[in-house]
């Protein structure tokens, strides 16, 4: 990749589709996000009712309800935002007549000069801008303007977008190194990314410049949050919510503000602030040209990609932190992996791949999606996981909502623009980072083209791209081929051809050239089963092997298997089938001959040898658990190590 | 055993040997023990000036010193309780005069009423007696007394009891729950089973009765310690010394506080406190027939021995509150597993041993003391671990001293009292529960009678009492004979017997019969080595066996295995054999066939199966590791289970 190999440059080769470009018809993803828009969206909005979000922000809060929390704010901005997606590909009156209400209460409760926060509106007036590290404020702003971007993205209307503008100008105004302006920045990321996105809104490229000095800010000496304390004079938020304890929002690397951005090195603190600001660095480096922000990207993604992310794509091993520990500490049964932090991890990847056409970029957003993220949704839709361990020794299930209710407008958002993480456009090109069975509208020389996606679903190796619609003249389409895949075959306009030849280093096959209304590419692939190890150093998994097939990570269930999941082993020969799962209707499960391990003799330690028999074990794909009950449930099972033969 | 049956009646069977009634020859533990002499105890008493005890306790610090400690009290206490045992097994007048010198300084610093406590002395004069929960005051008092009990039995001098009897009266004045008294407890026990020990000195019930309303007293409502704090109107010691942080020691559990000790079915909290408290109840229901305490006691006998310790003996698998958490969770790499609570253990199992002669809690001493305990003491007696774990990444030594420094006079006093742990005394009777070589006196009717104990060494299998002298009449000799031994073979006065016939349901061997000198009892097994597997719910084991040898746990060390630990292999049928290990010229090591895996492919998740190659692995004991470099370590390895065969 010419990216890689001259660092000083940075090339955007591609852009996310925009919202509304894609009319979705995946047997798989439909189905699930016309749940989310059925169901998910409307029983997140009764919550933002049963709790007093939208009340608290018109200020006439309710007996009985909730003390205005730091965080609602993006609670409802991330809920405008799905359903301003939704809207954008799946007309819906109701669900847009409930997104003007709740965007005329935000417009109503915007004051004069712009500011916008319930919290700090309702509680303590006094005290804006004054508690930046710990109280979200940014943050909240960020979101709101996200909503509001996506909001007029989706609807052309102006009514949110203007007043997230206001807001952005008067944040422009107060923050910044001038005269009389405030030399700080949030202690959660999120604003950078968002003002990225109003710039691209509405062409005004100061809040690109705004998002550049909050990122260019970060982790410089003095440091900005001691001396925002010292000015304050109290401990701030975290510590007045958590006393007694030792919040990790104290500590420099909690905040990625150890030392400036570019001098970042690996992937440290809260998982989902580090993947917002990740991505805002991806975004100003596309938007900017600045290859050292670049550099720094691709530095962090190797560091995380090979030492701190689970089989699953979660990432964030500890709770205490919410976030990063060590390189290889990576346990399965206290593994945090936020579902956020997942979705941001999928963020992240999805602005790599605008200027870093890689696999490695496109491999971990699919399995990421089909795993760490999608694992956070129950299969009803209005029930939640915040963490996502990759074992369980039962009672864990997902819930409605949470106090800190982050994740599930949040797996809402990404999943109402699912298209804008599957495909792009480039330069008369349509680029498939993940196959979805849609039809795809770009921007083209001469007008644009519409090509329908075709697969056999995630479990199948199928994928087909046939040209409906085009203005003429030369068009590439594009396709990452997974780095799982085997047997590749290929066709292009009816005609065999060798895959090998088309398959760039970059993992993608491109095929350029006068397409034809009804002319295919097609690409096949042997879906198959696959045993995966972890690198030693994941000492918890030593001994332990996890199937895949496709991009699914799969898991055995105590519904399945029985209890004590920690006794089956898996033969490496042994031959792996796939069946129905009884009560899981959509996903291939898979069933092998495997053993079980038997504990004779009793005592605490004992001199009886385990034994092992022959056990049938079932295995679902991860994000499936928890649909059936909170039984047990691992990722990682005994591996039945080959012995030397001799 | 009618005690078993019977739980209304205490019926004390016998008692430790008393100090000085023992002259070891043991090829094992006599080296050891002048080690101890000759070169722990000075360098403990270095430590002293070194960091300021005695100049603080005379009053007359110097510059430089380290701010008195809430525990110093005790170190110094330990120290001349364990250099008071040695002078009683082995006079050394330079030893002598340093114990005389410290006692003098102790001596001094008394107040007239008695009071006599470093840190409340000069830093909180006014703080005395009003912080039980955290300041270790009468925890300081307890190892005082201890001291003073030993150095009167070792050198039938009163210097030091006649200070502690003082300081004893004004514990008994100010605490219990008459009129004008504080009706309270120590946060850290330790005063109780002193308190019974100066009883037994002196002859004085009334200390006894103290021990018993301190035991009572615990965890009754109201909660003494949330009076206390409310009195004093500061958070305690702790809070203040460990700021920011939720130290454990506020809850009750952390104290054994949680419910009167008579309800108490599980070991909790902090597990040295545990273990003096558990000692202390079963002291007080062997001195007063307290029936009741003696079922609680084996009630937690039993949860402690079936769900919290490890194989090594260790106990309190927590750092955080340097005690236990929950059943089964026991992981190896960050057991911290208190070298004192280990030595807790043993004082523990000792007393159980003379109301209740079981095998198991015999079984518990020996294995106790030759892993848990013995790892804590280097081979050249003077460095130290304060938690040992069983396993290790590499970098982790003992130390020559600690900030809190309890566990190295602890290894001390316990090793240089061995005997009386090793052996006891019944009504004409002498036990011996781990036989170690050493001419034992005890008293019978008519006088005294003296058994020369030999045996082959911890890894043998052969043990005799041989009659040295006795006044004639009827004498038992029992012995243990451990729960792992196989092929019992016996000989009694020259005859070979059945030793099944004499074996009883207590795991002692005991033949009571007129013995003339000369005469011997002769027990042998066949030393085995043994592989041991945990019960399954100690999920971090799982797939792991560990090897024994007679009272061993054995260890793979870097040093002799090369690193990567974590891949060595252990086949089931592999043979064992014995060998010397290069640079540990005492301990007996194991060598065996095992394998290793390699792990082909890179990533940090990896499609090419890890492989098993042949691979020498060489184990040495437990209590030796660290002795040579600071390498790998692991006790549990890698189990090649034998797969299901068809």
């Amino acid at each position: 990749m010419t990216t890689l190999t001259d660092p000083s440059v940075v090339t955007v080769t591609s852009r996310p589709l925009a919202p509304g470009s894609a009319v979705l018809h995946d047997a798989f993803w439909a189905p699930r996000i016309e749940t989310v828009r059925r169901r998910t969206l409307p029983a997140q909005r009764d919550q933002f009712d049963r709790v007093g979000h939208l009340r608290a922000l018109a200020g006439t809060p309710a007996p009985g309800d909730a003390a205005p929390h730091v965080f609602w704010d993006s609670d409802v901005a991330k809920w405008i935002e799905a359903a301003s997606y939704s809207l954008a590909a799946h007309p819906d009156p109701e669900l847009e007549a409930r997104v003007d209400e709740v965007v005329a209460v935000l417009a109503a409760a915007q004051r004069p000069d712009g500011y916008l926060n319930t919290y700090y509106t309702t509680v303590d007036p006094a005290g804006r801008f004054t508690d930046l590290r710990d109280a979200h404020e940014l943050y909240c702003a960020g979101h709101l303007i996200e909503a509001g971007v996506a909001h007029h993205a989706a609807t052309g209307r102006t009514t949110l977008l203007d007043v997230v503008r206001r807001y952005a100008d008067l944040v422009e105004r107060t923050f910044g190194t001038g005269p009389g302006q405030l030399r700080g920045y949030d202690g959660h990321e999120e604003i950078e990314l968002a003002l990225v996105k109003l710039a691209r809104a509405t062409g005004e490229e100061r809040y690109l410049r705004l998002a550049a000095y909050f990122v260019d800010e970060r982790g410089r000496e003095p440091y900005f949050f001691d001396e925002e304390a010292r000015r304050r004079g109290t401990p701030g938020w975290f510590a007045e919510h958590f006393a007694g304890v030792e919040h990790p929002g104290r500590t420099r690397e909690y905040l990625q503000a150890h030392v400036p951005v570019r001098d970042q090195h690996e992937a440290v603190g809260h998982a989902v602030r580090a993947m917002y600001l990740y991505s805002a660095m991806t975004d100003l480096a596309a938007g900017t040209g600045d290859a050292s922000l670049l550099r720094a990207c691709r530095r962090l993604w190797d560091h995380l990609a090979t030492t701190r992310t689970y089989v699953t794509g979660g990432i964030g091993s500890s709770a205490a932190n919410e976030g990063f520990t060590r390189d290889f500490d990576l346990p399965s049964e206290t593994a945090y992996a936020e579902t956020c932090a997942a979705i941001g991890l999928v963020m992240w990847a999805q602005r790599m791949l605008t200027v870093d056409r890689d696999r490695r970029y496109g491999d971990a957003l699919e399995r990421t999606l089909y795993n760490a993220v999608l694992s956070g949704l129950s299969a009803d839709g209005e029930e939640f996981f915040y963490d996502n361990p990759l074992a369980s020794r039962g009672g864990i299930g997902r819930h409605r909502w949470f106090e800190v209710a982050c994740c599930p407008p949040n797996i809402a958002r990404l999943l109402t623009s699912l298209p804008s993480y599957a495909f792009a456009h480039g330069e008369d090109e349509l680029v498939v980072h993940l196959p979805l069975g849609a039809e795809v509208t770009i921007p083209v020389t001469g007008g644009t083209a519409t090509v329908r996606v075709e697969t056999d679903g995630p479990w199948g190796g199928r994928t087909s791209l046939r040209v409906l619609d085009t203005p003429g003249g030369r068009l590439t389409l594009s396709l990452r081929v997974p780095g799982w895949a085997r047997g590749l075959r290929m066709r292009v306009a009816g005609h065999d051809t060798d895959p090998g030849r088309l398959l760039g280093d970059d993992g993608y096959v491109s095929v350029t050239r006068d397409w034809a209304v009804g002319d295919e590419l097609v690409l096949e692939h042997e879906p198959e089963v696959r045993r995966v190890w972890a690198d030693p150093r994941v000492t918890t998994e030593a001994q332990h092997v996890a199937l895949t097939c496709g991009p699914f990570v799969y898991a055995a269930e105590e519904v399945d298997n029985g209890p004590s999941l920690v006794d089956l082993r898996i033969p490496r020969r042994a031959a792996v089938e796939r069946v129905d799962v009884p009560g899981l209707p959509e996903v291939t499960g898979l069933r092998l001959g495997g053993e079980r391990v038997e504990h004779p003799g009793d005592g605490l330690y004992r001199t009886e040898p385990p034994r092992r028999v022959p056990a049938e074990v079932v295995l679902v794909p991860y994000y499936a658990w928890a649909n059936r009950g909170a039984g047990e449930m691992r990722v990682w099972l005994g591996d039945a190590e080959e012995a030397f033969p001799g």
